[in-house]
């Protein structure tokens, strides 16, 4: 029997590390086919591109194994290969594993997320995976075994409500210190930024992001800030109704 | 007495028409600081920029009213006023008024709403606008009565949870055939593509993506699509837990 077909896509680009990590892994599991932006895209979040044309190419073609390169954001990668590249629809729909965190507010300004959240509204189930190691050179091996087990499971349960995505983050730590998988809530939070100032060697002033995340319920337990600090894996369940029911309900009877 | 801060900014620029509609709007209430994008960043939803720096220039300084234009993305802007720039804390954020509407889904690929939403988490009441039309030319004269009623309601109530943030979409009518203004659910839908593929005139293929609506919920009276479907001026609160907790709910029990 074939082997079922699996989608890949990540925020950092078609060549990041974090990106083989998943292939490898996922291999394990069915074919796959990946799209994956051309040059990183971090802080991508739900991004798509409409002002400017969308360039792809091949650059790999092995057996089991397709990757494409799409010059646009994550979330054009997905949309390209569900809706013009895949002739076939997967069982599953892979992001990342990204170098660096995306618990808690992370998750709106994340390419990794909003590529997985995409692929969720292809009514399969979506899963991404970040590590909590920023660098480019950074240890995926203990991430892998751990997208392994929860691939495994979401691949063989029956209890899974259809669009289904995971935002799924791993500590940075060494195997045995890692206490187990958690599933959790989003913590609440923000980031605060203080804007770098510098000036060109031709005199003209620029600014670099450098944010600090405030954690707004330093105290909760049910978080994945709270599983991340605390050596678990978190798995926080993800969603796109960004209505809130609570304002809504106070502003009733509102006239204009 | 001195007039209270209003902040401003949008998605398509701040040479936009919508803009300077708000703007006429919000001098109405207050003195304005406007920080916005050099150029159109349609569809940027929550990005940021981490991977390049950030050039910012002020392009208007006129009693009560400041304008900056920002190299980043509308968060960007965003980000740099409140955390750079604006040494007073505004009273009321608004983003808009978009070319475009920006209900259902349309929410998360929004940089309209990605910045109002990154505005209310500076605790203070965010307000994204746009219109139903997409044209550079759009006439917002019905638009900016809307804004202008819903933004005195904001202003003058003191029924307000913090953070709040309001998705309004106007519909592009004359004003004898808008019913009114409805307090809504975002509509729940996905956004599939078409890609058009056209050949460069050296030979390159290259991709335009276009898409469809397709709305999951048709006969739901109480959602954005309906209102504006309707006639209706419709009002979305939103919030960014993305957490779907009947996901959680089910996966209790799960083992990795």
């Amino acid at each position: 029997m074939e082997k079922p077909l699996i989608f890949i896509t990540n925020d950092d680009g078609f060549q990041a590390k974090g990106l083989e990590a998943l292939i490898e892994v996922a291999m394990e599991f069915g074919r796959i086919v990946v799209v994956a932006p051309e040059v990183a895209q971090s802080g991508m979040s739900h991004a798509i591109t409409i002002s400017s044309p969308l360039y792809l190419r091949k650059v790999k073609d092995e057996p089991g194994l397709e990757v494409y390169a799409c010059s646009g954001t994550p979330v054009d990668c997905v949309k390209m290969a569900f809706d013009s590249i895949m002739q076939e629809r997967p069982v599953l729909a892979l992001s990342g594993i990204n170098h660096g965190s995306n618990s808690a507010v992370s998750v709106i300004y994340s390419g990794t997320m909003g590529a997985a959240s995409e692929c969720s509204f292809y009514n399969i189930p979506a899963i991404g995976f970040s590590l909590l190691n920023p660098g480019d050179d950074a240890d995926f091996t203990v991430a892998k075994e751990y997208a392994s087990r929860i691939i495994d499971k979401v691949l063989n349960t029956d209890d899974i409500t259809i669009p289904m995505c995971l935002n799924v983050n791993i500590p940075d730590l060494p195997k045995e210190d890692i206490k187990g998988v958690r599933l959790c809530r989003q913590n609440k939070g923000y980031w605060r930024e203080e804007f770098e100032r510098r000036t060109e060697p031709r005199g003209r002033e620029y600014y670099w992001l450098t944010g600090i995340f405030l954690n707004q319920e330093e105290t909760a337990t049910d978080t994945d800030e709270h599983a991340l600090n605390n050596g678990y894996v978190s798995i926080v369940p993800m969603q796109v109704d960004m209505t809130d029911y609570n304002q809504l309900d106070q502003m009733h009877g509102w006239e204009f």
